[in-house]
């Protein structure tokens, strides 16, 4: 089995949990956040780097790769993993989110999606057999099943009508996928902000019996209530057994509220593109480097942190490398905000350990000036 | 004394010469190749990263730290050694190159020159006692004398009234600087291409006696043989005990041609801009690993090279990474080109200690595809 979740202890006042996900690429311990590399690689970091900053996982875009340079490319290197050198585990999304959001003008049937390039224009087809034939290609330990992302808000009839498409193509994603001994096909729970809706295709979802399960079209747009409140009757229904994955969510607040309510896995682009723009987040909050009033600190970006740039550099220096359109600046703030969110993980394993997680919420939501 | 030339070996049979530059931060082995960072950081480097590659000498750009974030605030953090925590030596320029090279509107007097920041269009103005002031706020272990860039091609007149002029700069530089005991300050020949004024140049600066002599305003658009005959009539004026500095001169072949011409120290930013749109130097010449060729191109981007980039990566990875602008193409490929210059380096001072440095500059030559 290419995937095996083992759960090493259950949180005693929440959802929350703690566990290890195997792996062909080995172990990655959850609940995690999975530093996201769209295009190969983890904007402005290596390899090297990325283990440093204690990544376990990373994630690969298929819509991106399958665009550019191609995933057939791609596989005559040796997968993802050959070509980026990257040799832990790997996860693929299914280039669902893309085609929808990246697209104006997609033509969605029964058999796919129709969608034009963001590159040249040019048009392509995506359908849940093909999807897997491209996953396949990138060759990730984990690949994520072929779904439609619906917008925020959305109709109930559209909502349930895409909830139902996207529990056939499901079916026909696990069909076609053929290299079950290597690759975990995840499938994706969708249904909007409707109670019913999420409930029926959690089951419809869990009866095609998978080795994980995503929650989908969450975090876009919708208040993080809803999103909490959406959390709380759709995990439930998801088999202990299994690792639960949240898409597109990684705020320090949602990577707490959501371990909270029984997820393991997080991922989102947000740190690594706020940190390329000089915002940096610390413990205590959010601190855009760029600003003025950071020309002369002398002190580090997050005096708790241990990375790289903290350990080295003034926030006036990395101010001034940010300003000055320098590349050091881009992977000094990236290299902190990923180490800071594993960091983040780690404290929230221990406080799941040791049973303090709501403890712990309390003091991170204080100090780093959240609502409570 | 700041800085101390050690002439460990002469060659036979070329004027070439080994030896060490003892500096307050660190020794260098010439002859050097030094990374230019212009803003504070190499670009695309890390302290670390140009550790890693063999750099034993960065450079700084005085007028570029002037502008931003100002010589003031960097002294204020230790100078360029404790803003960008680069420990070994530093090198910066006098400004003067950029004063005349990015400005159309400069205004020169005996006093100095006023200009106009390429940033904000403000006004300033560079006397050489201010660029002294500045420069030991900049706190480099090698400081260079305010000059006057003349383009190429230039009247001779104006040449040798500009000469005169950047050596009436040198007596005031050498007046204003007080640092001497931490900082050495070298003078520049210059004289444009004409010999007679070369000479005198050369004669009137090394009267002056500094710690070390450049050769400035080559490599301004001259043909090649122009720039190695102006080294073979004005090397041979400069004392042997001290070291030479040939400003803005980084390819390969001049690397080699100046040395064999008695140069011990050079700069450019030229393997740093061109590693960013993609290109490369490899032992055997020039790739421009953008190019589809590339695209499916399994090796390194020099098989015979040890850095990170050649040891871990495909040039066909790289090239995706280029192709897409991805902050990591531009870092390989700057990592490569600068541990090429270090290897090139350290084969040309292997060359000159067992005198074959000709020889040498015959396969390399054959090698890289030049014209010998």
């Amino acid at each position: 089995m290419a995937v095996k979740y083992e759960l090493t202890k259950e949180s005693k006042d929440t959802y929350a949990r703690l566990g290890k996900v195997h792996t062909p690429h080995g172990v990655i311990d959850t609940p995690a956040f999975m530093p996201v590399g769209t295009q190969a690689t983890v904007k402005a970091m290596s390899p090297d780097e990325l283990k440093e900053i204690g990544a376990q996982i990373i994630l690969g875009n298929t819509y991106h790769l399958y665009i550019r340079p191609g995933h057939k490319l791609i596989e005559d290197f040796g997968g993802l993993h050959g070509f980026m050198k990257w040799d832990g585990p790997i996860l693929t999304d299914s280039g669902g989110f893309q085609v929808f959001s990246l697209n104006e003008l997609r033509k969605i049937s029964e058999e796919g999606v129709e969608f034009k390039s963001h590159l040249d224009g040019s048009k392509h087809f995506f359908s849940p057999e093909y999807v897997m034939e491209i996953e396949e290609s990138l060759g990730a330990d984990i690949i994520m099943a072929f779904d439609e992302c619906i917008p925020y808000p959305c109709e109930k009839d559209y909502a349930k009508k895409s909830m139902e498409r996207t529990v056939r193509w499901l079916k026909r994603c696990k069909k076609a996928h053929t290299k079950t001994d290597t690759q975990a096909l995840f499938g994706i729970v969708q249904g909007g902000t409707f109670k019913d809706l999420r409930i029926e295709s959690a089951k419809m979802t869990i009866d095609i019996d998978l080795p994980g399960y995503a929650i989908g079209g969450l975090s876009v747009g919708e208040p993080k209530e809803e999103m909490n409140e959406v959390l709380e009757y759709t995990v439930p229904v998801l088999p202990k057994g299994k690792p639960r994955y949240l898409m597109g969510v990684g705020s320090p607040d949602s990577l707490i509220d959501g371990t909270i309510r029984g997820i393991d896995m997080f991922d989102c682009v947000l740190p690594t593109r706020i940190a390329r723009n000089g915002t940096v987040m610390t413990s205590e909050g959010k601190l855009v480097v760029r600003n003025a009033e950071y020309s002369r600190d002398s002190k580090p970006l997050d005096e708790k942190c241990d990375c790289y740039a903290c350990r080295n550099f003034s926030r006036a220096y990395i101010r001034h490398l940010i300003k000055a359109g320098e590349i050091l600046g881009g992977r000094l703030t990236t290299i902190h905000n990923l180490r800071f969110l594993q960091n983040l993980m780690k404290d929230i394993r221990s406080a799941i350990n040791e049973d303090r997680l709501l403890s712990f919420r309390e003091e991170f939501f204080e100090s780093y000036g959240y609502k409570k």
